[in-house]
C-alpha cells in the first residue's frame, strides 16, 4: 500500500471532508479560494436539505426538490473533487482514510462531518417496523407505507374492522422537532386524502398519535413553545401522548407497558446516534457517540483532524451544548475552513468556535410554527411565515428554491399533494400477510373469496 | 364464495376497468355522467404519463412531475371507485375477476386496458442486466445506474482503463421511438455532466450506442423521418448501429454475433408483450399477445368485455393496425364508454371504432423531433416545439403541466439536470464486484490499496 502526501512532495495541502451535509459543504465553500486541494467523500451523490425531508415523506415535495448533486454544488471550485464512497476507518498515524471500495485516501487535514443516524436504544429489530427518516430512500419508503395503509383501509371498510383500525392508526415516536413536524404533516396528509379522495375512509377515522417518553414536547425549546406545539398538534387532530415509553414494536403495533396500540405505520423520530467517527479515531465521545472536541473543533491530540456538525459534541462559551441543527453545522464548517486556511499560511490558528444563535424553529402543519430566537419567542402563523421564508432562503441552489416555492404555494392554495406516489413495488412488495389479506369490497359487487 | 351482481338486484350496472393508463382513464372519464358504478383496478396508485418516462430515467424530470394519484384524477366522479390490486384471472361465465389479494370482483361490463410490458424474446435472464422503462421504479433504477456508471468512471481514471470504457459506454437496444428518445436523452445527460461537473471524464470519453436489429430507425414512421432521427442522433454523438442483432447480454456487456461490447449500462427498448388479458380470457391474440377484438373493440363471443390500448390488436377501417400510442388508447377508451352508456340505456350499440390519426411524434434531444401527421411530415426545431406543446397539453392535471413546463424551461435555459439523484442504496446496493473494485485516486493523494 502506497500513500502519497502531496504536502511533503511540495504540492498543495490536501483537505479531505467526509460528508456533504451542511457542515461539510460549508467547509468546502470556505476553502474555495484557499491554496489547497479538497476532496469531499460521501456515500450519496447528493446533498440533502434534511430539514424538509419530512415533507417528502408526507408527499408534499419531491426528492429532487430538496436534493442537489454534490458535484453541481461545487462545480465552480476547480480544486474540489467529489468521491462517491464510504469511509470505513481512519489511520491518524499515516494520515489516511480507508474506503469501502478498498482504496485509501491520504490527507493533510481531515474534517469529519459525517452526521448522525437513528438509534433504537439497543432494539435494532425495531428498525424494520419503525423506519426513521434520514435519507431520500427512507422518506420515499415511509411515504409508500403511509399511502398504502390508506389504500388498505379504504378496501377493508366492510370486514375486518379491527384490521381497519390498524391501517388507520399512524404512530410517530419522539416529541422533538422531527416528531412534531412529522405528526403535523401526517395529520394533514391523511385527513386531506380522506376528505377529498376516499369514499369510505373519513377524516374522523384516522388516528395520529405522537408518543413521547418525556413530560413535554420540544424539550430543547422553552416550556411555553412546547406547549404551543402541543396545542397546535391537537387542533390538527393529533393525540399527544406524553410520559409514554415504548417497550416493544412489531409488525402489528407498539406496546407501552400494559398498553398495546394496533398500527401498521410507525415512524421513528426518537433516538440519535452520531456516525462512527469516534470509533474511527479512538476518541472520547458522549452518550450519543459525538466526539468530544477541543474549543477550536479539533480532536484532542490530533490538531489536523476536525469534527463538526452532528458528529461533534461542541460546548459553547456559555457552557451550553451547541444544538444539532443546520445553522450550527454551517457555522462550524465556516470556522474550520478559516482555521485551515490560516494554518496553510503558516499561522498557528486555534481560535475557539463561537456559536451565534439565530434561533431554532419547528413547524406544525400548514400554518403554525414555533420559533425560539433566544431573546424572544413566537408561535402561530407569523412564526410559520418566518419559518417558510428562512427555509426557502437556505435551500441550496436557485432552482430548488424556485420549485419548492412553487410547490409550497400551490399546495397552500389548493391543499393538493403532488407527490403521492407509492413506489418501490407498492402492494406487490407489501408483506405477504398484507398482500393476501382477504379484502372487502370497494364497490357494490365485490365480496370475499373463500 | 358469493358474488353479487348489482344489475340483477336492480342496482346500477357495474363497469370494471382494469388499468388506469390513458385508455382506462378515458373510459372512466367517458362514463362520468352515465348511470353506472365504475371500479378502476390498478397495481399502482398513480396514473403515469408514460411518454415522458424516459425524462425521469435521464434526470430531467422528477417522478411526481409525470404521475398523479388515480384517486385524485377521478375525485369528482362520485360513482367511481379505485382499487389498488392486481388481476389474476377472469371468469367470463360468472362475470367476475379474481384479484391478487384473494377477493373476487363481479362486473356487468369489463374493460381490459392493462397495457404492455417488455419482452426479451425468450431471454428473461437479460432483464436483470438490461432493464426496460415501464414504471417509475424502472425509471429511477435506470437513472441510478447511469449516474453510478459516471461516478465510477470518474474514480477509475488512472487504473483499469478497460473498466473505465465499460463504465462510459451506454447501450440502448431498440430503434423505435422509445430507444431513439432514450439515446438522445442519455447522450445529452452524460455529455453535459462530463463537461460541467467532472474533472477527468470528458464528453468525448462517453460512448452512446443505439442498437437496432432492423435496417432503419423508427420503422413505423416514413423512411425520411427515420433518416432524420438518425442524423439528429449522430449530431448528438450517438453511434447508431443498424442491422445489429443482440445475441447475448450479461453483467459485462452485450454480444452481437462475433462482436462484444463492454458496458455496465444497457437499457432495453426493444421487445413488447401485451398484458396477460388474452390468457385471462382464453381469447385469440397476435404474436405480441394482443387480443384480437371485434371492430367495436369487444371480445368475440363476449359482448360485455372490451379490450383497448396496448392490450388490443385493433385493425382500422383502412386495414392498418392502430398504433400503440396514447392518443389511440384514449380514442378507444372514449369509444367504449359511449357504447357502454348506450347499452345501459337498452340500445344494441356495436358501432365500429374509427381511429383518427393526429400524428405520431418522437423527440431527439433538446431541440429536435420528428412528426408524422399522415398528410405531412416534419423534423427539426419546429417539430420539437410542436412535440413539447402537445406533451405539455396532454399531461394530466394542471399542476403537472405547470411544474413540467417550468422544469423544461429551466433545463432548456440552463441545461441543468435537476433530478440527478442516485437512490435505492446507490453504491451500497451496487453489485459486490463493482463495490469492491479497487479504484484509482480522485485527488492527488489517493492511491490503490493492497
Amino acid at each position: 500500500m502506497q500513500i502519497q502526501n502531496p504536502a511533503e512532495s511540495g504540492k498543495r495541502p490536501h483537505v479531505v471532508i467526509v460528508g456533504a451535509g451542511f457542515g461539510g459543504l460549508a467547509v468546502a465553500h470556505g476553502l474555495r479560494s484557499a491554496d489547497v486541494d479538497v476532496t469531499i467523500v460521501d456515500r450519496q451523490n447528493h446533498h440533502l436539505f434534511q430539514p424538509l425531508l419530512y415533507q417528502v415523506a408526507t408527499a408534499a415535495l419531491s426528492p429532487a426538490d430538496i436534493a442537489a448533486p454534490i458535484r453541481t454544488i461545487v462545480r465552480s471550485q476547480r480544486h474540489t473533487h467529489v468521491l462517491l464512497d464510504e469511509v470505513t476507518g481512519v489511520d491518524a498515524n499515516t494520515r489516511s482514510l480507508s474506503l469501502a471500495t478498498g482504496a485509501t485516501l491520504a490527507y493533510d487535514f481531515l474534517v469529519l462531518a459525517s452526521g448522525a443516524r437513528h438509534s433504537y436504544f439497543g432494539h435494532d429489530d425495531w428498525a424494520e417496523h419503525a423506519p426513521g427518516i434520514k435519507t431520500i430512500d427512507d422518506a420515499t419508503r415511509v411515504r409508500s407505507k403511509i399511502l398504502l395503509a390508506m389504500e388498505l383501509a379504504e378496501t377493508n371498510r366492510q370486514e375486518n374492522v379491527s384490521r381497519r383500525d390498524e391501517f388507520l392508526t399512524f404512530v410517530i415516536i419522539g416529541g422533538g422537532p422531527t416528531g412534531v413536524e412529522m405528526a403535523g404533516a401526517v395529520a394533514e396528509l391523511t385527513r386531506h386524502m380522506a376528505a377529498m379522495d376516499f369514499h369510505f375512509v373519513t377524516p374522523t377515522c384516522v388516528r395520529i398519535l405522537l408518543v413521547e417518553a418525556g413530560s413535554r414536547l420540544l424539550a430543547t425549546f422553552p416550556q411555553d413553545l412546547g406547549e404551543a406545539a402541543r396545542k397546535a398538534l391537537e387542533s390538527l387532530g393529533v393525540k399527544v401522548m406524553l410520559n409514554s415509553r415504548v417497550t416493544a414494536i412489531d409488525e402489528h403495533g407498539i406496546t407501552m407497558g400494559e398498553e398495546h396500540i394496533d398500527t401498521m405505520t410507525v415512524i421513528w423520530a426518537a433516538g440519535f446516534q452520531a456516525s462512527a467517527a469516534a470509533q474511527w479515531l479512538g476518541a472520547k465521545s458522549d452518550r450519543g457517540g459525538r466526539v468530544l472536541v477541543e474549543p477550536d473543533l479539533s480532536v484532542p491530540g490530533r490538531p489536523e483532524i476536525y469534527v463538526i456538525g452532528d458528529t461533534a459534541a461542541v460546548i459553547d462559551r456559555n457552557g451550553q451544548p451547541v444544538p444539532g441543527i443546520a445553522p450550527a453545522a454551517k457555522q462550524e464548517g465556516a470556522h474550520v475552513a478559516k482555521l485551515i486556511t490560516a494554518r496553510t499560511r503558516g499561522q498557528n490558528a486555534t481560535t475557539p468556535f463561537r456559536y451565534r444563535n439565530f434561533g431554532t424553529l419547528a413547524t406544525v402543519g400548514r400554518q403554525r410554527a414555533v420559533i425560539d430566537f433566544g431573546w424572544m419567542r413566537m408561535s402561530g402563523l407569523a412564526a410559520w411565515l418566518i419559518w417558510s421564508t428562512a427555509h426557502l432562503y437556505f435551500l441550496v441552489g436557485f432552482r430548488s428554491r424556485l420549485i419548492v416555492g412553487m410547490n409550497w404555494l400551490w399546495n397552500y392554495l389548493t391543499f393538493n399533494r403532488g407527490a403521492r406516489l407509492i413506489t418501490g413495488g407498492g402492494l406487490a412488495k407489501a408483506p405477504p400477510e398484507i398482500r393476501q389479506l382477504p379484502i372487502a369490497s370497494p364497490a357494490p359487487s365485490l365480496s370475499l373469496a373463500g
